[in-house]
Order: structure tokens, then sequence, then C-alpha cells
């Protein structure tokens, strides 16, 4: 029986995991901090309310669990905050809790979520083992070092670790302050949208393709660090302006009314060898279909 | 009023701290999670029995004296295990746990203790700043992800940060399995020495030096990554050799009798360049000295 622990697993990316998981033959087990009980109700699924944080907690639910496996997508996330929260080195101390019990109670497969800011920025197009680790954030500074240790000590203890790297995700449920969703909502509310020249290039993936990767890879034998990404360079302006198309929206866009901020990279795009030839995943969601359905969403969700 | 929290204060660095720290006007105190109170007895010198690995007991300790200084030099190096021991792990959450309160309670400028296992050993002749750090064990892939969140978390919180590599330490109280006490000891009883060609080469540095380097170190203003180390390159062979006149040995010695350990590099020597020059630390035993410093130590506690 395969057995999976989803931390984070109602969050924005765990909560499209569930089905395909089930599909597969998983028993599915999410972790949230979150009280709400997970809104499907499934044989093989079960739902655990836990404070990753608390390592008191951790014990207990790999100890009762006992998984085989592990994709571990829980982390401090919250928009504008993350990139320098002192809640990364407290995710990097659980994370490393997590591991021990897992390993600890049995477990083989493992699968974290790392991030395209662990990269040197300055290289634009990402490969994985070439392109130097040189992140700029303490965010990206903490997944990097995690996962140095992580991979070690997973070979070490004959466990079975990938690392996917998520570049820029997007999708319904979204936060409504990120870059997506602001514009959407803007349009949706025809109002003029001011941003940055919108010449910065990124490799835009949508939740439900980003999800669906994370399930490949952990279904898969692969290991080491695999970037999450659609590998296709688009502009800011080109995604706003298939926003636009998507809302009927008739106003004006005054590209340039928002400084570029300086830290932004040009060019950031992952590659995708390694997802697509070795653990054969291609998204579903083209960039107009993906965008489609946020804008679908928004016009249900308004803020 | 400077006040040093040193952990690791009673170990086999910390201890030789003291009195120096003492000297530059710090008021001095250590950490230990024995409960042997520490032998000296002095005014502005203070001793704390704390369990590291335990967060409440770290908020209290940094809670009670709000150290302006931090001088981290404990681990666990239980000679033998400390490569590949989990507890590397609990080490990485304790000393994400120190600095946080360290901060916390308003600490100003940090050393940390490293080592020369961080560096790719390939290269030998390890420099700060371009000798790529490629850790091939667990110590060494902990202390250096750990390295690079610190470093990372002090910048933002405007902390004054250094991390000191410690490369190959000796001196009197050394654990009596490891090599300099070994061969001493054998040399001392007269017994036939057993090693291999000894024809690695190394950079020895006795304790009390490492010790004193710390101390500048911390009482400097220079950040970032610094040997810990004496430039110099000495071969196994002739520490035997020179351990051998030091004990007035005639007893036969078998170069070869052990193979060469296939994971040790055959050089290892740390660049101290930046030692000597910015933090303006220079040695204050030779080898021939600090051997014979040993010598004595185990001539009166031969085990």
């Amino acid at each position: 029986m395969k057995r999976v622990i989803v931390t984070g697993g109602t969050g924005f990316i765990g909560n499209h995991t569930v089905l395909a998981l089930l599909k597969l033959g998983y028993e599915v087990h999410l972790t949230s901090s979150r009280h709400d009980a997970f809104p499907l109700q499934k044989s093989n699924l079960f739902f655990h309310t836990c404070d990753l944080l608390d390592e008191a907690q951790q014990k207990k639910l790999f100890s009762d669990v006992r998984p085989s496996h592990l994709l571990h997508l829980a982390w401090d996330v919250t928009h504008g905050e993350f990139w320098t929260t002192e809640n990364n080195l407290r995710w990097v101390q659980a994370s490393l809790s997590l591991l021990k019990y897992f390993h600890q109670f049995g477990g083989k497969r493992t699968v974290f979520a790392g991030t395209c800011a662990e990269y040197d920025w300055k290289h634009g197009y990402c490969v994985e083992g070439l392109t130097p680790l040189i992140p700029n954030t303490l965010y990206g500074t903490c997944k990097n070092s995690l996962n140095s240790i992580v991979q070690c000590y997973c070979d070490l203890n004959n466990i079975s670790h990938a690392w996917g790297r998520v570049f820029h995700l997007y999708g319904p449920q979204e936060g409504s302050s990120r870059f997506v969703p602001s514009i959407i909502c803007s349009m949706l509310r025809q109002k003029t949208v001011k941003c940055s020249q919108g010449t910065q290039i990124r490799d835009f993936m949508h939740v439900e393709d980003v999800s669906s990767a994370f399930v490949h890879l952990l279904n898969s034998e692969v290991q080491g660090d695999i970037n999450i990404a659609s590998g296709l360079a688009v502009s800011l302006k080109s995604v706003i302006k298939l926003i636009a198309k998507g809302t009927n929206y008739s106003g004006g866009i005054d590209f340039g009314a928002i400084p570029m901020p300086q830290s932004e990279p040009s060019l950031l795009v992952g590659a995708v060898k390694r997802l697509q030839n070795e653990v054969v995943f291609f998204p579903k969601y083209n960039l107009r279909q993906g965008l489609k359905s946020s804008i679908q969403y928004w016009e249900r969700n308004q803020v």
C-alpha cells in the first residue's frame, strides 16, 4: 500500500493533488493547520489538523500514519512577506523534523517543494545542475540550504528524494493581491490598469499543472532537482494583453506607470528537459486556457 | 558593556576562550549541557547549564542574559559519529533558534564555528570565497547550509556575522582516540605504532590558537567566512616523527600498515590571508611546541 502525507494538503497546490493521488492508488493523508475540514469526502482520503511547526504534533502524525511517501508543500508563502520573514527559519526547522520522523517511521520516497528563487537570477534560463544556486533572498536561501541537507540525509538513509522547483504559478483561488488576480480584478471592474513596462519574461504554469507535475514526480523514481515549470518564455505584457482579451476589457493599460523593481530579473524561465524526459510530464493548460480558468474564478469571486 | 554567550563554553575550544574574553572586557556567559560547574571562578564570568537542543531553555537563556555577542561553538562532534549522525540536523535546528533569540533580545555580533569539511576537498588548498563549497558529508553539509541561512538572516537584520572554518586542531584534553593522542599514547607506552603511509598533508592548529583566533575574530569587525587555520602544509608522517622525537620513542613505526582511507583527501590546507591580514591573528604555537604540550598532557593523563 502506497500511503502519502501531503503537507499543505489544503493549500493552493496541495488541494489539486488529492484526486490524482487517489487515482494512482495512494492512501492520501492531508495535513493543514486550519481546523475547517477538507470539502472532499472519499475513501482512502484522510484529513489531519496539525501544526507542523510543533514537533510533538509532527511526531504523532508520522507515528499514526507511517507513510511510505511524503509530499512536502507546506511553507509560509504570505504574499509580500515570505521573501524575508523569520518564519523561513521555522519552516527549515520544521522540515528537518518532518524528514527525521518520516525516516524513523519507515518512509521511502519524498518530494519537497523548492523554488526558482534558489537560482542565481542573473542567469535567467535556469537549468538543474548547471545554473548556480545563489539565492538572493532569505526564502530562496532557506529552501536551497534545506535541499542540500535533505538530499544528503536521504542519500545516507536510502530514502529516494526529489526536489521540485516551482516557478510562477497562477490559477483559481490564488491570493487576490498577486499579479494575475490583481490584473484580472481591475479589468473585470473596467478600472484603468497601471503596471510596469511589462517587459519582464517569466515562466507561468497553471496551479493544476503544478500539482499534477508534483504527483507525477512523487510517483516516479526520479531523484534530485527538477524544475516544475512550463519552459515557455512569456512577457508580463503578453499576459496582461491576454487577460484584457479574456475579460473583454476596453479600458486603458498604462504600461510604465509603475517603475520596474530593481531586484526583478528581466528573464526567469525554467528548463524542462528533466520534467519532460524523465518525469514524462506535460502541462494540460496553455496560457490562454489557464488564464481563462482564472478569469472565470474571479468573475464568480470578485473582491 | 560587551556581553557574550559562548555555547560549548566548557568544550575543547570553548574553555580556552574564557580568560581572553574576560581580558578584553567581556562579561562572559558559558553554556554547557553538563551539570558539573566550570572550574574557574572569576568576576564577570557566569556559567549556565542549558540543553541548547531544547528551545524553551534557549529562550530563557537569551532573555536572562541579553547578550550583545554570541560565539556559537557547540555541536555534536562525537569522534567517529559526527560525520553522519542525525544530530547534525538537530544542531542546525538549534542553531537557527539561537540566532532568532539572539536577534530578538538585541544581539549585534555573532561568530559561528564552521568546518573545513564545507569545502570541496578535491581542491586541497581552501580559500574563502574561491574554493567551491561542496561538502561530501552530512556534517559539512549541515554546517555549510546553516552558514548560508545565518549570513542571509544577519544581513537582513543588521547583525554582524562571521563564520570561522576550523581545520585540524589538536592539543591537551583532545579525545584519546583521535590521531595525535592515539600516536602519543602508543609511543609513551613504547608500543609499535601502526599507521597509514602518512603522506596526507594537513593543516594543524593548536587548540589554544584556535580558541584565540575565535576570540580575535569575535572582537573584530570582520564579517563572512574566515579559515581558522595555520596555513602550513604538514604531512601526517612528519607529525608522527615529531611525536616520536618528543616522546623519546625508540620503537618501530609501521608506515603503510593501515591502508589509506579512500575518502581522505591527499591535501587539505586553509588559506590564512583573511585571518592574518583582516583579523590580524597569528598563532602562538609552532607544531613542535604544540605537540610538546599534548605530550606533557598525556604523560600526566595516560589512558
